[in-house]
């Protein structure tokens, strides 16, 4: 079809919940991704990619938040007949890939994947239908090791994309401390039981007394509308707050300097009490609090395993400000078998009512040794952490880490003279032969438009080379970014013009030499590109 | 859903046309598209990222190949009711988005992507319908020199990547030169002019008589179906025959150090005859022979746009050899309508029947001053060039280049004790910290079993502390290449186990080193991952 026998112009947009990401957000992802990736190699993760459509049947019903109606998967017919549906995950497809070449592969088999997941659902603020994930997932191995080292990979992770230690937390609790608990308080129907657990993951959102009514009668939201509750009765309640909300023996001191000793450690008595910035409590008294809780075995399995968890992040070198036992976490997905991680940002944020908050979630985890057994009838277990790449350059931006590794804006060579572009042409090749970005300027409008256009382009510099300039074998270099700060200050046009600030004419084979000294000035080095 | 409510086995599979990628082919990926993407960056051009789904209406009917009876979309519907589909290229994006953003846009605007494409086709071999392609698009310049600077980007792109000068050409033709040839000869009706289009664009595999028999009558293949031909008359068809391999001067020798010279200039003289390795037409006198055979205005207009190329790119550095004039490139692609470009690899492989072939196309594109007018109503210029990365893939496999770069797989750190989880978790920290890929065996099986993952993982060595030798302080080494190597030369059990070859005990503090060492020997420095 060609445009002429188009009868209506097209609408330029793009569907609900979808959007573009263009410059430095992309290169920035890219940055992140890289690192990410550098980090789960360098643990023996082995990279892999899954194609985007999956038979619908083989990605199955594990939505996460299945309370929420329009949660859904797109899914189309495709020319064989078949049900193809969008990834909404990457474990989904793991799972496939891992029962596909299960004989093939050498096990525990450790990957990691990153890439776009689609839901089909009702979007939001912050929430789209398509974005990015990168996952690492251990197969094969039931050891609390590897649940430990998914905790310390995402430690790693973040730490290797600029989030600065105590900036975040790894919080680790264990779904069968939950399962214990609701055992030990009598609640055995499978409704009630999922009803408590997302009452239990809304501690967050809601608070204390939210989840409190949650896990009783029921709750009315600001807006008026009622959710039904558990139905729980007070004493079972209260005996589910304590499990979340344990006293712990505070016997941890953080110090100014990033430290955290024990209070009874020797060191204690020399320290100032200025330098102590935090009490807290260990993730072994953490631990010990807990285990007085409740008798039922799957809890207390639970807290062996948090227990070699804790033990072995610990002689790894992480502090309990890395990597945290908490029972308050739950994790949305019903699929999660054991151990249950959330990666929180801990420094604060405006939040949308105005009020700080913390930056909270962007990411977690957990072991799901059911997972791969829907292919192949017997349990293999599993687990893994899945970061979610947009709020984690959402926090990076915040942080303004982004700044500092922002690739410098092409140098334009203005196109002067039409008749001229060979030697336009020579100029940008020499230029990017050095290492630095440049273009020329290919449209057909004039000298202002031209530098309008280079500053639109954000580009620190141009180049200038008209008749008059080539018969005598001079350039004019122009300092865009040093011209914009003068721009300021200088008064007449008649003062500028005269002047002249910030440019520079040099003999022609001066050019590249000039551009890198300007780029230096403003902190730019060479180097083209990513 | 949990696994026990499943009563049947799903099938783990993949559905046809869909594949999954894993470890080099990732990493080697990864490698190709930020080496194009770094030259891109250079160029000035800026990244994209758009989403997977469009507005099926945004992204039109511009498929290739439209004889293909099966080719089309993945579309589907969804919660808002409106028709979304899978993109089947970067380009119909690339109109939608900068028809979008048009007046915030500078113009000319440079972008280059990267990422899956979707063909809801019938898969063959070779035939995917997920691809990952990379491109380049200048929107906003009808500018000649923004085609030669497509053709030079993409000849850079393939030195990047590792494909030799000599290995490859940029092939360019004009869609107005065809245009010209049919407007010369009375073919008027747009159906044959599309059927004669596709004949030419068979010429690369059917030959100049399997060409000839399409562009008459028609033509049998080798299972006995009969394609419909164009129905030309002898004469037209000997005219566009005569068009597609026109008689060209030879002026060009193609010498041994890879120089290309004039066979006027004062050189040639003493350029011993052995040093000549080929003799060629040079773009000029291409384009001059191709003067004389038709008076069509666009046809001589297409000409002076080739002309302009030709000329930009030799003054820019690049040889006939490198972006080539060339009549017969067409582009099955309806909506270009300028200058089409085509990457070939010129180098042989053996063919589907055993008979050596050139590689062949990797990639193409040309200017589509068309495809934005579908939403603003008036033409904006643009042109473009697109790289299927799996067949770049291939070609650099068949070159070996995947090799050279091989990141080494993990160091594994066997668990030989079952209580020392937190001793291997240091070893293998303080490799990853010397920037050697390192794991942990996490599973439950004994040495025996562990030394066959190792194997299997490729492992260039493990690590191997028993409590005895944490008793004694120090750690073995075992270097798996070497071992390998040497167990082709030892004949007995007895002489292995006593001569223990190609491992070291040595004191834990030098576990470090003695594996950096090992690495070495094999080739591989520090730098853990990608």
């Amino acid at each position: 079809m060609s445009k002429r026998e188009q009868p209506n112009r097209l609408r330029a947009a793009l569907p609900r919940g979808l959007r573009d990401a263009a410059g430095e957000e992309v290169r920035a992802t890219r940055a992140m991704l890289d690192a990410i990736a550098g980090v789960c190699e360098s643990y023996g993760f082995e990279p892999l990619a899954t194609p985007a459509l999956e038979f619908t049947e083989a990605l199955g019903k594990f939505l996460p938040d299945q309370d929420r109606p329009n949660e859904g998967v797109f899914s189309l017919r495709d020319d064989d007949g078949e049900w193809l549906s969008l990834r909404y995950d990457l474990t989904a497809p793991l799972a496939r890939y891992v029962a596909e070449n299960f004989d093939a592969l050498p096990k525990p088999f450790r990957r990691y994947q990153s890439g776009p997941v689609w839901r089909n659902e009702k979007p939001g603020p912050g929430r789209f239908r398509e974005f990015v994930q990168i996952d690492a997932d251990t197969v094969g191995t039931a050891s609390p090791a590897a649940d430990a080292e998914m905790c310390m990979l995402a430690a790693d992770a973040l730490e290797a994309v600029g989030i600065a230690r105590g900036d975040y937390v790894i919080r680790v609790s264990s779904r069968k401390l939950l399962d214990g608990v609701l055992d030990s308080i009598g609640v055995t129907d499978a409704r009630q039981r999922l009803t408590v657990m997302r009452a239990v993951d809304k501690l967050d959102r809601l608070g204390i007394e939210g989840v409190r009514l949650l896990l009783g009668a029921g709750r009315k939201d600001e807006s008026g509308d009622f959710t039904r509750g558990a139905g729980l009765g007070e004493n079972e309640i209260e005996l589910l707050l304590d499990f979340l909300q344990p006293q712990f023996p505070i016997d941890l001191l953080v110090l100014a300097d990033g430290r955290v000793i024990h209070e009874q450690s020797p060191e204690t008595d020399e320290i100032p009490d200025n330098e102590i910035v935090e009490k807290c409590g260990s993730n072994r008294s953490t631990i010990a609090s807990l285990r007085e809780l409740f008798d039922a075995k799957p809890y207390q399995d639970g807290l062996d395993e948090l227990g070699e968890i804790a033990d072995l992040a610990g002689v790894s070198g992480y502090s309990q400000l890395q990597i945290c036992i908490d029972p308050s976490v739950v994790r949305g997905l019903e699929y999660y078998t054991g151990p249950v991680f959330e990666a929180e940002l801990t420094f604060e944020t405006p939040g949308e009512d105005g009020r700080t908050v913390r930056f909270g979630s962007v990411g977690g985890g957990g072991r799901y040794d059911g997972l791969v057994a829907r292919f192949r009838g017997q349990d293999v277990p599993a687990t893994g952490f899945s970061v979610g790449v947009s709020r984690l350059y959402a926090a990076l931006a915040h942080l303004g880490r982004h700044e500092a590794r922002k690739v410098a804006a092409p140098v334009v060579i203005l196109a002067m003279d039409p008749d001229a572009q060979a030697g336009y042409q020579a100029m940008a090749r020499e230029l990017r032969a050095a290492g630095v970005r440049a273009e020329v300027y290919l449209g057909t409008s004039g000298m202002r438009a031209q530098m309008k256009y280079a500053d639109r382009r954000g580009a620190p510099a141009v180049v200038i080379e008209g008749s008059i300039e080539r018969e005598g074998g001079v350039v004019t270099v122009k300092d865009l970014i040093e011209g914009e700060r003068l721009s300021g200050s200088i008064d007449s046009r008649e003062e500028w013009t005269s002047e002249r600030p910030a440019q520079e004419t040099v003999r022609r084979e001066k050019m590249v030499d000039t551009v890198l000294s300007c780029l230096a000035r403003h902190g730019f080095g060479p180097g083209a590109g990513s």
